[in-house]
């Protein structure tokens, strides 16, 4: 009867050339302690198995607005246009300039590793007139070194990045966002790598576009990207000539959804939305100085335990990140082999250098949920019990 | 300690006024038999909350592959750039036209409803030259009138929705993809309600670019969006003057992270990634020509029984989609204040009209999980019994 069915509506064989029988999934409880994604707190992930609910039912907007509330707490702003973007940072990340940018701007990028390339590479496509000031990868940006790249190259936006998880580094912001503001650009910040887990104060830092992740100081997985435009961004929204060119992203549209009018965009990625509700009421939950106290003291164990055992920090004490921590390999070990063993022997993810970096140091993430003493213990013991073993015995080599 | 390591980090107070005190999530278990989300199979929510996995782990990488070969099988094709986009269903929409349109381009459009005008907004972004076709919201187009619009406009892409979710009409393909070859064009299909419900053949069809999303006929929660290119379009990106305006979306970046080179591009939404393998494997565990025939079983016993009652559908059968129905709201019935006795009373969401069919339909989705004779009978049970508390009394009321 049902292949009569399938017969007569199928009127084409299938081809099962593509087939896979496959095993019911079965990934393992890794502990994830690299740049991210980190380990997501229980009751996220529980929240993430709810029956899914329409994206339009009043108890999802309702939904919504909480956690357009709770991402200002975690940002400090009181932006109108606050809301995770149904896709990863890096679309956040493109939203900010997408929505910005108009052919022809200067869009001045501060780069002082992987991701202000990044931000570099998707300004071009937005027709910016890119303009790059660098800083070796482990150092930040001064305000002196700002206000003169600010004077030469006149930008309508400066991007910048608060915590580069590509080299450990936090960006000194106090002043920053006075100096935009006299040279009349907007200040564009990525806090991937520090919303949730490192002080930030957006509106007293007059930044104007942010950008964040759910899988690091939000303790969610990856899936939405935090997004936020203050009244100064939002005005050149208003100004611009033509459409945003890139629909998915346009905030204006956007807002129609998330703003009072409920006016249907896409359909909402509604679990990950019950998810990040949960992360973050546990973040308003905890508070936010206590988030930021916790990353830091867990951190400072870990520097202390390393450099106990003669393991130094990629970056001075004063710049370094408390979420992501960039360790240098030591030169008698293979980076690689260690950081394999304790993925395949322990199940723990620790992540490698990028770029420059690469082969240089580890990148060692306590971020939300996995900031604990327990996890810093336990790796602290396995770099004292085990890394010897990947020591080169450098003495007889020579 | 706590405290003054906090005050010592963070030298402003927080400001708490955001801060909100609310109850752990408690949102209910709705049956969704609207155009979309559909409700997921409890074994993919169950993936969801299994603890995240790096986005570079081997195991990671394994399941990437396994997800894309599955939808090579549900999507009948062979095409190497088949992948789920890091977003929703108009992500991945946006994806076919942001990788292969180049400024200038001619881009026609068949529309027959909501989401062809979504596809002329998006291309207009890209800088297409858009020419449209309609056809009023319930039909579908004629071979012949395709053809008489290649001629006349000479598109570079000719994009059209297979399963029309505004209207309910499934678009009959044979013919169309020679059509394009013979007059040198590329043919984009919308397939966001079809996939995993009614039969597709891709490449039968010849389809050369394609997108999806995750939760309708694959049971799976909103936010990825399946999308595939064919060597036709991979030629035109390939050719292409500039850079893919659009970084997120930019095939050629995502397909060294997808292809064999596994180059790092953005923190992939690895639960969702769980999800979406779990629901695929199901899909190919049940066998694709199965769940065709089951999606049409189920709504034919909709339609027989609706029309037992005098209730009209909307779309002749002939073209009418299996996956979502479209019904004619009877003239003395209040169609809205029933939908939201539905959801309110039973927990049920069943949509209404978009656009020039607002008022006019309900939409009701049998869509993968839910694709079932139970809910078929639950739903008409309710038609029959409680639908004539919402009828006016035509005659008194004259």
């Amino acid at each position: 009867m049902i292949l009569a069915l399938a017969t007569t509506h199928s009127p084409r064989l299938v081809d099962s050339s593509h087939r896979r029988v496959i095993a019911p999934i079965s990934t393992p409880d890794r502990l994830l302690l690299g740049p991210g994604p980190s380990n997501a707190d229980p009751t996220v992930l529980k929240a993430l198995s709810r029956t899914p609910i329409g994206h339009l039912d009043p108890l999802y907007v309702e939904l919504m607005g909480e956690v357009q509330e709770l991402l200002r707490y975690a940002w400090q702003t009181d932006n109108r246009l606050t809301l995770p973007m149904s896709g990863t940072g890096s679309a956040a990340m493109e939203a900010t300039l997408a929505n910005t940018v108009e052919p022809g701007d200067t869009v001045l990028v501060a780069v002082k590793g992987y991701f202000g390339n990044r931000l570099v590479d998707m300004a071009g496509r937005y027709r910016a007139n890119v303009k790059v000031i660098e800083k070796p990868w482990g150092e930040a940006f001064t305000k002196e070194e700002l206000e003169a790249a600010l004077i030469e190259h006149k930008p309508t936006i400066l991007a910048m990045v608060h915590a580069e998880t590509s080299t450990g580094v936090c960006q000194p912001m106090e002043g920053i966002g006075d100096l935009c503001r006299k040279h009349d650009c907007l200040l564009l910040l990525d806090t991937v790598t520090s919303l949730g887990g490192v002080p930030l104060y957006l509106d007293e830092w007059k930044v104007d576009l942010a950008y964040s992740c759910s899988q690091k100081g939000l303790s969610c997985p990856p899936g939405l990207g935090p997004f936020t435009m203050g009244p100064r961004a939002e005005a050149k929204l208003a100004a611009r000539q033509d459409k945003v060119p890139n629909w998915y992203l346009d905030v204006s549209l956007l807002n129609q959804y998330w703003g009072s009018d409920r006016v249907y965009h896409h359909t909402a990625p509604v679990n990950m939305n019950f998810g990040m509700r949960e992360a973050l009421r546990l973040l308003a939950d905890e508070g936010l100085d206590m988030a930021w106290a916790r990353h830091r003291t867990n951190a400072e164990a870990l520097w202390s335990g390393l450099e106990a055992m003669g393991i130094e920090m990629h970056v001075p004490e004063e710049l370094r990140l408390p979420t992501l921590t960039t360790v240098r390999i030591p030169e008698d070990v293979d980076g690689k082999a260690f950081t394999q063993h304790l993925l395949n022997n322990h199940g723990i993810e620790v992540g490698g250098g990028l770029g420059v970096l690469a082969g240089k140091i580890w990148r060692i993430g306590l971020m939300g949920y996995n900031s604990n003493p327990e996890n810093v213990s336990r790796l602290l013991n396995l770099f004292e019990t085990e890394l010897p073993q990947f020591r080169q015995n450098v003495a007889v080599a020579a």
